[in-house]
């Protein structure tokens, strides 16, 4: 564990360097507790998540660590905007691999700091670890939501209709890019359609402005992370619907209109790939506009994509013929 | 990563089977939703706190699982413990190493459940991830303190009493002898000794029943987690004092004591280990004998080993003829 050649900070030392600054918020004592205190607003409650990315699995060891943190904290807080939730504050668990470099943790530390102006929250307490094997990032935010209003996954009501925020497919196209570079080549890819996919898959972009539009109008609502059609079927399931939905209505960018056009296969690498981080909610068809126009003002985009009925749990994917589609891959598992 | 002897469950069938029945809290939506929901109880606030441990390096990588299930959450409580709060849930990462076997699940699962149990606390979300390595547990907990009264780090005052709970260095000594097996036999341990100094290490005992009388009486408090000199010079510093401790008055277990006798030198390993998890506070002389009253109702030992003057964060550690100890190493560092 020693190294002689560069003199490492001490734990304390390099809380205070480097964390201490993102600790802006007063219920984290400036880091100096061993714990952090919150309030939640009055007539509000706290809306919980955790997650954890690791090196090899859900990033690769090679990517900048600036990223990485602004990924650890962004696939949470996407869950938060799925409940129409607005962030306060996180903790951090940082568990580092024995090579670690003081600018690899300025670059960590720079990438949080930029995504907690961006978002509006606080690290409030932390823990440093040294990792048996790559860096490994888990945090767990909260955020806030008015009582007994938190969007659920289980709220999808026959007759709704079903949205999803942005575009679907680009990460996982992005990933298949990155793990195949001669792909861009057969897929005739331009150097900026394969840069927009290739991004698409290491920077989240957590729909939060959507979260109050959510609040006001949706049934149902759950982040996209495991593809599409995965999460279709969770939401399915636990809200007792059966979920109908038109492939031709899935939202694409150019960059994937682009790399189906050159290889129609890929539409399952598109409806089953993960880390979409998109919004899936339902509605009542009488919010449809109310929701689509508050939806605009926010400068995101949002698209119906099928409808839910009676059922139990089944999800009918239908191409523009009217035949159901079957996958061999139900989701993208991250475990 | 697929194994075609051992048929592995999916990610939502086994949260379903063994993590669902410990998300008893009617907020944590049965695991069923992407967040968890919480609201402190009237006139309080949340103290949050989140650790981290992992194989190789906070346990051994053969640790049976329902003790490294205690351990991650029981490192959590005694934090909360020493700010004088009531657990109320936790949030859990799991990182699972490749070949994780369902019976390992099982007694993580059955250790989590009986420590719910004991510490009156619920699962309420959580995540599972592949580990690149071995297993890594983070949890994040949540507990509550009447507004503004968590007893701080940086509260201790001149003239304060310093009082640690239980005994100290336990946990370092055992540790010693799992690394060096010839130990026990050296320093002339018997069996039920070593035993009681191999079981400190393996499982923190979170000092929750304290919490109240801290809340009443303390000025300071913190838990011992990284050796009882490093954490007496942290909370010298932020409170901006002094403090002076006496060596002979640290209370040891007969165990400890024994091996003591045996090598003299060992009273560092006592002084800078780490993993005692007891707790360290101070308070007005004043209320000194209704502290110690209501400590002794609890059933637990406290012990009075100092006292705080006004200074800078120094830390004076006394042997009975008054000459200060000099230590070679100031604490324990998990990171």
């Amino acid at each position: 564990m020693t190294d002689q050649t560069t003199p490492r900070l001490s734990e304390d030392d390099l809380i205070a360097r480097y964390f201490r600054p993102l600790a802006t918020d007063p219920g984290a004592f400036r880091l100096g507790d061993d714990c952090a205190v919150l309030t939640p607003p009055a007539g509000e409650e706290l809306v919980l998540k955790t997650d954890a990315v690791a090196a090899g699995v859900h990033f690769f060891a090679e990517d900048p660590w600036d990223l990485v943190a602004k990924k650890a904290l962004r696939v949470n807080l996407s869950d938060l905007a799925a409940k129409g939730a607005r962030p306060l504050g996180y903790l951090l668990a940082l568990g580092l691999p024995a090579d670690w470099t003081e600018p690899q943790l300025a670059a960590f530390a720079a990438g949080l700091k930029a995504d907690q102006g961006a978002y509006g929250l606080s690290l409030l307490g932390g823990d440093t670890i040294r990792s048996p094997d790559g860096l490994i990032v888990t945090i767990t935010v909260l955020g806030a939501t008015p009582v007994g209003r938190m969007v659920r996954r289980g709220g999808a009501r026959p007759g709704d209709l079903i949205y999803v925020s942005g575009t679907i497919g680009d990460a996982a196209l992005g990933l298949k890019l990155r793990l195949d570079p001669g792909l861009k080549i057969r897929l005739g890819l331009g150097d900026r359609e394969a840069a927009y996919l290739l991004d698409r898959y290491l920077l989240p972009r957590p729909r939060l402005a959507l979260a109050p539009v959510l609040l006001a109008h949706a049934n149902g609502a759950m982040d996209i992370s495991d593809g599409l059609m995965l999460d279709v079927s969770r939401m399915a399931r636990i809200s007792a619907v059966d979920a109908e939905f038109d492939v031709a209505k899935v939202p694409l960018s150019k960059a994937a209109h682009a790399a189906l056009q050159a290889d129609p296969t890929l539409v399952e690498t598109v409806l089953t790939g993960g880390d979409d981080y998109e919004l899936l909610l339902t509605l009542s068809p009488e919010v449809a506009e109310a929701f689509e126009r508050a939806a605009f003002a926010t400068g995101l985009t949002v698209t119906q994509v099928g409808r839910i009925s009676e059922g139990s749990g089944k999800v009918h994917a239908r191409l523009t013929g009217g035949r159901d589609v079957a996958f061999t891959n139900a989701g993208f598992s991250h475990f």
